[in-house]
């Protein structure tokens, strides 16, 4: 799609020199950048609006919303490294967005040549090792924030994965206690079962399965906050009998079980580890056992977006499909059953979003006004990678290969 | 576990010698090489029976079947390549076996070594390549055998692919049903839609798709056979004006269409092919269509036991899940659901097995006893597999990465 021939001028600017009119005028050097830009981005239906007043647009559809840069030094670091830029510049307060943001993230994602773009500029090189000490430097700088403060956005179990939501206008709250049930659907649970689950967040499913299904939970963690609030939670619910919280890295799971769980770990673990976890679920896991994992995925392997991965996420690399299999295929493991949650990760994180702004003065009054806008990208930013599918949830449930023991159909999940 | 230093007579088998008694001598050459033979194959719990009314039974537990050897050339052959010899022989009648079939088949399959010492054997050159002609010659051998033979043991629609059982109790006719109409809601069948499928057998799922959903169909088939009566079935039905059965490769489909089905011919397209299905696929789904594979599978590769490929279904491979993904993965497919219905195959070959043994007498005037012996075998063998886990059922559906118009829940599916 053509540019637009216009200069156009920048939404809320002041128009003192044309009363409000767009001005007509020579393109500067500036402009000519960033509408090179915007064409090598794939024309997204977006405006970017200069520090000079002017600003330009790609499309001749009304833009889903400006992007205004306050300097000429942001724009030509946005040219050289886009992915991890926008990010830093948006961050600093250089970068601000008038419209939605996550329409934007959305707009820029869809844009046809955008994987092009940004695969013909230069990576930042991954440091984020998840060796034993890598792995508990890397979760500590995310989940050990303070529980404080992803108290005011999740639900109030504290469940900081994808929800599964009955119906769409389901609340957060019965969305998460949903996929509780749903996981443990999967996972078959019988009263007394043995089970280990690796990476427990802050212990809400741990906790669940006990009380609800009657099971002995042995919950995996490295996040030393997460595990000294699950272990009040399991005193107070009178749960510490069945549940036994410990910080400690899923490498060293020891013992035989039941079932195997893990939800929302493995977009940590990294690609070289894989094997490692494989490993640890054929040692652990009874002939009979049942195995769950859940993950953020992809449909094709891709690197993490640089500045998630810099800044939110360190070390975290969501597989493809094909990648997750190499956890199980080694081991002769059998799938029975996967599904695709995208669209419910998307709902999931519209309700964190949208909680996230309600109490972005509390956010700012433990922080300040950068860790706000990071955490608004972040957000706004995975809103928009599950809806427009550049990220996927992936549920995987499976078992040995000669295990008989499993279930007939799915229509248990659903009754 | 150690051989039992008895040599025993085979079951049935005249003791004119001793009365019945078991025997007690010395061991013959003969009786060596068949405890060695059964050392390598992971001495399962088989009593084997040799042409001179000796026996050898590896397991001090009751053996789950005698298996009888006509000469002393057969028994070295089995050695020299036990996965391919086992049918000649078998088909032959130079191996009988007393006891159950499928039990016996699970019992070689299950036990320990078995894998590592078929490994060591030669294995045959596989020549059934499956260009556009080689796929015709392949397809032809298997399933132009006459339709008036497959009606003897398949239910009353003719489905060869494996059957959805709500309950194990239901019948094959009910179970075939239920598996079209769970397919047509894993598909999202809507009345107009256009339906491309390839691989469409004797056209029952296509005649039920049109039938039961309004929908429009361009069935694909290479078998003249099948395409004839599927073309009879459709002017029976009154469904010409809804359904086109066209005879030619899934290769040349052409057209865009709301949805891409295929039962049952990943298996025969060849891991080699994969990318060019893959292509198929992409050129004729819509951006909002919905897809559907269902494939005999694996947990891991490993190659199509050598005899089912020279004399059943030559040019087969049946995918690990990896290997399957292979075909959506580069095309940014993303997967929605996946389904193992491995222990419904397992019912579904145990239906066609009882039926076909109802009508071996046909089968034989038909063909011959040659005949009867080897369709058993490939029959009772396939039970095992899908029973064993050495064979997998994958359902998987997929859509386009950006589509959204996906179900919400798979609530539907049971409803």
């Amino acid at each position: 799609m053509p540019f637009s021939s216009r200069v156009r001028l920048a939404e809320g600017e002041p128009s003192s020199r044309n009363g409000g009119v767009a001005a007509v005028s020579k393109p500067s050097p500036e402009l000519w950048l960033a509408r090179t830009f915007l064409g090598a981005l794939g024309n997204p239906p977006v405006r970017l609006a200069l520090w000079s007043g002017d600003s330009v647009c790609p499309t001749d559809t009304e833009p889903v919303a400006t992007v205004r840069l306050r300097d000429r030094r942001s724009l030509l670091r946005l040219m050289y490294n886009p992915e991890l830029e926008f990010g830093e510049a948006y961050t600093d307060g250089r970068l601000q967005v008038d419209g939605d943001l996550v329409c934007l993230l959305e707009a820029l994602g869809r844009a046809p040549a955008a994987p092009r773009a940004s695969r013909l500029l230069r990576r930042p090189r991954r440091a984020h090792t998840n060796t034993l000490r890598g792995s508990r430097d890397n979760i500590h700088r995310h989940y050990d924030l303070s529980n404080e403060f992803y108290r005011l956005w999740l639900d109030e179990r504290m469940v900081y994965t994808c929800a599964y939501f009955p119906t769409p206008t389901a609340s957060l709250e019965e969305a998460q206690l949903a996929k509780m049930e749903h996981v443990c659907r999967k996972v078959g649970l019988r009263p007394g079962d043995r089970v280990v689950e690796a990476g427990c967040g802050w212990g809400a499913l741990a906790l669940y399965m006990a009380r609800q299904h009657g099971v002995f939970v042995r919950a995996f963690n490295i996040s030393h906050e997460q595990i000294v609030y699950a272990r009040e939670q399991a005193r107070a619910q009178r749960l510490s009998d069945r549940v036994e919280f410990i910080e400690d890295d899923y490498r060293n799971v020891s013992g035989h079980y039941d079932a195997f769980v893990s939800v929302g770990m493995l977009e940590h673990v990294g690609l070289d580890h894989f094997d490692e976890l494989g490993r640890v679920i054929d040692g652990c896991l009874a002939s009979h056992g049942r195995g769950f994992l859940h993950s953020i995925g992809r449909n094709a392997p891709d690197h993490l977006n640089a500045w998630i991965e810099k800044h939110i996420f360190p070390g975290a690399y969501p597989p493809s499909l094909r990648e997750m299999l190499t956890v199980l295929e080694p081991y002769g493991f059998s799938v029975l059953d996967l599904e695709n949650l995208r669209l419910h990760y998307a709902a999931t994180l519209r309700h964190w979003l949208a909680r996230f702004e309600r109490a972005t003065d509390r956010v700012a009054s433990m922080f300040d006004d950068r860790f706000v806008r990071a955490w608004r990208l972040y957000l706004a930013g995975s809103v928009a990678a599950f809806s427009m599918g550049s990220l996927q949830l992936f549920q995987v449930s499976f078992a040995r290969r000669s295990n008989n023991d499993i279930p007939w159909t799915r229509a248990h999940l659903y009754q």
